[in-house]
């Protein structure tokens, strides 16, 4: 599996050398979830350097070095162009490798590009985090609990079904629904409740939203049927060969046409990654898929979705049904 | 309290403006725990340019302004002077500033100094930190379980508690222990087990390890016995004014007399980040002393206390006695 990726890796390297420096990177080209350096040699072994703490990582196919000092790093870049990460590289570390005469490129694109289209088996992972994640969506039970309260009840389900979480869940009741990367809070969970969870699991994750309401002001009864009507033709346009930018347009458009402010992108590639980049759709990239809308005082709705790109069309993953209007 | 802080970091400054990027910092300088970039200016108040997404966070004595896109950091430090964070800061933003015109100074040093001495705040919140890790350390059994089995335990009664986590948990079962950042496995706990964890209150961080035996091989008594006599000696040692080198260099002495080999550090700084770097010893710094010894196929030892520094001596603050050789 490394292998191939790893070969193919090598194929698009305009460098000497490419440095990979983020733990999902490394993980994905190796698969030892570590954090490290890796360097991608056109002609040897791929090598890993790695703390001295680490001292229990081995493997067949890479050839593992323990780091004494920084000095290492460097004397194994020497006198070579090196493509490099410039969305995890610190800042520091560059300076350093500049200041010893290494030419160094971005090249993240080049080193992410594979992790875009999901394999089989990832897909096939991925579903089981959505699986896991459903699990949970279905255990819970809001009415007269505080945000706290459901946020520790999806920590401690993920727990007992031996996965991660994705990012830290949001739990927000009634007006609160208006913050978009809401932190949770004693506020009592009455009419209306925004989750937003997913699990990690063997380290790919689930983004999924889900509103859940009784009764609730039509003013906001108004925003949640909107989102979802926007969301609903945002999948339903979706397919191999579409570029995002245009749904992005067209996630524009028809909220201008209701005349709602465009507060975040539609949606976004997901795997060992929660928000990883994409351009143009391709066959078996998966998305999640999340318009939102937010008024002030009043409150939003987000409905976030995962799905799969196919030839013609994108195939809904996250099948858990949100609690309907009464 | 933070006011103080950025009036002592304004002093400190040897460019126009700071850019602090790390999310204690951050945390550390305006109280708001939150992704972005803040900057400090020499006579307006301190600015954070913060993700639209994060359209909740709001506060008094700080100008909040949300980014609409990556220019709007540019411009905000266009014609300055800079100091900023390079243990943090990504290559590619570095590169984008620099590409603008904008004079770039790594300044961590300056940005990071003044969380090494803890206020009295800070210290109370770090012994309710350590309170909390040791109430889960007295509600541990091992005996039968596997280490899994054990790290999950430790994660439950962090949640039950109402903590996160410093860092995962170490759980190493045996010979297991020969690793140092061990991840816990199936292995069932039989004679001797070590335990590495730490809870996170309130943002502060607890890093605390024990071992816990019954009957052991006499080898692997030994480094235990070694370790923790290796500790105590480095503790009994420590005191405000001291270089934290004269104490890595008293830690390998006795080591070297005693025929290990040196793994890593004797112990570093401990708060917001579980790992903070110290040079000299002051009053009111709080540290972890974990010297570790490793042997191949025999197995490791290693006992981390948190200590408070006064001005001749050290107190230290994690209490819970680990089991005795029997």
């Amino acid at each position: 599996m490394e292998k191939l990726k790893i070969d193919r890796l090598k194929k698009s390297m305009n460098t000497d050398k490419l440095l990979i420096t983020s733990k999902n990177d490394i993980y994905y080209y190796t698969g030892l979830m570590t954090e490290g350096f890796l360097i991608i040699r056109k002609k040897d072994k791929p090598l890993l350097l790695v703390s001295s703490l680490f001292n229990e990582i081995s493997s067949k196919n890479i050839e593992i070095s323990f780091l004494e000092d920084g000095k290492d790093l460097t004397k194994r870049l020497q006198r070579s162009t090196v493509g490099f990460d410039e969305t995890n590289l610190k800042a520091g570390i560059y300076l350093r490798l500049k200041k010893s005469g290494i030419k160094l490129k971005p090249s993240a694109n080049i080193i992410k590009n594979q992790r875009q289209v999901k394999s089989d088996r990832e897909i096939e992972t991925i579903q089981k985090s959505i699986e896991t994640t459903q699990k949970v969506f279905k255990r819970l039970d809001f009415w007269g609990k505080t945000e706290l309260q459901v946020r520790d009840k999806i920590l401690e389900l993920f727990l007992r079904y031996g996965v991660g979480k994705a990012y830290d869940p949001i739990v927000a009741s009634g007006k609160n629904t208006q913050y978009i990367h809401y932190t949770p809070k004693k506020s009592k969970i009455s009419s209306v409740v925004l989750v937003d969870m997913g699990a990690r699991y063997n380290y790919y994750n689930t983004d999924m939203t889900r509103m859940f309401f009784t009764r609730i002001p039509r003013s906001h009864r108004k925003i949640i049927e909107d989102a979802m009507e926007i969301q609903k033709t945002l999948i339903d346009s979706m397919h191999a060969g579409q570029e995002t930018e245009d749904i992005q347009k067209l996630y524009e458009d028809m909220m201008q046409r209701k005349r709602y402010k465009v507060r975040h992108r539609f949606g976004h590639s997901i795997g060992l990654g929660v928000h990883e980049s994409v351009d143009e759709l391709k066959t078996n990239m998966i998305l999640a898929v999340e318009p939102g809308i937010y008024v002030k005082n009043i409150g939003g709705a987000r409905i976030e979705d995962m799905i799969l790109i196919k030839k013609d069309k994108a195939k809904v993953l996250t099948t858990f049904t949100q609690q309907q209007l009464p």
